[in-house]
């Protein structure tokens, strides 16, 4: 019962109710047809949702376009003033507003939008570390989100399609990390809703063996987590997606799923991804 | 006090309030700094704005660089696929989100969209006209202006940063031209606002003699436009747009200004550019 004693005195309607925070990423961005049936199954939901995609290849491919070398760091883009640019066309206005379109296309009135507009994320450039690389640039780490702004969209039945981009509030866009962006807007509504996080990839969900399609692990809490990692069960590459589920979940989220986008529908009933939860 | 009856039911809060809607076009977006004390400007404001931004030669200058040849008729530029993802990321990326970081950072809280999102602004794929070009590409002519969307944000104290991409509720994007968006828009919310359409343009305002900077014509009725053209005192190239401007008030818009960006304060208090009534 906590949760209810938390909600903000601004929305006192949305009390209870449940709310998907949807993360998608290039995998499904970069293959039109796949984007094209995630977006009719999602603007199909009768559920409460907020959109958060990532950038796919298309920023990598307009820099090559432009000839403007990319630097990556463990899959993180080092932003120059051109590359923000670039990312700031790409995510928050190619890849937006066609997502956009396309959901009202199928019924759903999306209204997109990145962490800049109604300040609805903002965040500081990333600040220098010892042992990370020199400079990131126009990186942003998130300082807050306004929930107001989520709550007030989601109350006129709109749902918010939200672009990895931030602002530092003083006039500078940042490039934000999706996942991270995801989490952050999860965590900052879980005081409003009940609030599950879904992250789409490119498997069905964590894998137990992982050359075995089929072998998701339905359920994880931290008792089997704890379990899975000493017997060494679990991809390494997995380990820091998890860290990241079992902190939201510490955060109030109520539960995280990691899924594939096909798989949408079936992860809304519960029956497909691998449901990460305090149970 | 035909205005106050034509009051729609969900926006009785409106009622009689002044609403500034304010159309910027290139030569102010492709100049940085001035576009910094526009918005600064802007910012400052207590009155009820939207703004409506063109593109600049971003677009243009981008298209370049991927060796995408432009078309351009009658200032208007026909739009292929490619084209159509150029505007698409400068229009509603790079320069709606540009515009609304500065703004935030001037302590105005603006919200920046295309008409995709919310369902804004719908529009058709332009019709093949005999006389015209023999296709535009993705062009759209306005269909609709959701005012309730509008009216949200507004009574929201948020400011609606609009930039000129439509949609056809079917999942297709369309580049729709500023200065008619911005017209489309004063008209349909001129029902429950009133609402003041300002064009901002490289002069100081309509000039009686072309050469003279400083031969503003402070305000145009219907007698006056009638007596300037019968002694061929309005400039050829500021017909349209006084038609235009004329077409809006007929239709309810309260009156139109055409003036310069630097001047938006003077303009406000009614000290600058030329206003287009029928008083």
């Amino acid at each position: 019962m906590t949760k209810f004693s938390q909600v903000t005195p601004h929305s006192p309607h949305t009390k209870g109710q449940k709310l998907y925070i949807i993360k998608v990423g290039g995998n499904i961005i970069d293959a039109p047809e796949q984007l094209s049936l995630f977006l009719q199954s999602l603007a199909a939901l009768k559920e409460k949702v907020v959109l958060v995609h990532g950038g796919g290849k298309l920023a990598t491919q307009l820099a090559q376009q432009l000839n403007l070398p990319q630097q990556m760091v463990e899959g993180r883009r080092i932003t120059d003033t051109e590359t923000l640019k670039i990312v700031t066309m790409v995510y928050a206005g190619y890849i937006n507003k066609n997502m956009v379109a396309q959901l009202q296309g199928f019924g759903c009135t999306a209204v997109g939008f990145c962490g800049a507009d109604g300040n609805a994320v903002s965040a500081h450039k990333r600040v220098q570390q010892k042992e990370a690389v020199a400079d990131w640039g126009y990186v942003g780490d998130i300082d807050s989100v306004n929930e107001e702004f989520f709550i007030g969209l989601l109350q006129q039945n709109l749902m918010p399609v939200v672009a990895p981009i931030t602002h530092d509030k003083k006039g500078q866009l940042l490039n934000t990390n999706a996942d991270t962006l995801a989490q952050e807007i999860a965590t900052a509504l879980s005081s409003s809703y009940q609030t599950i996080l879904v992250y789409c990839f490119e498997k069905k969900g964590v894998l137990e063996n992982a050359g075995k399609e089929d072998s998701v692990i339905a359920k994880i809490n931290k008792t089997i987590y704890q379990s899975l990692k000493q017997n060494n069960r679990v991809f390494a590459g997995m380990i820091p997606k998890l860290d990241n589920a079992f902190a939201a979940i510490d955060k109030g989220v109520q539960s995280v799923v990691i899924g594939q986008a096909e798989e949408l529908n079936q992860i809304i009933l519960g029956r497909s991804g691998t449901v990460i939860s305090h149970e």
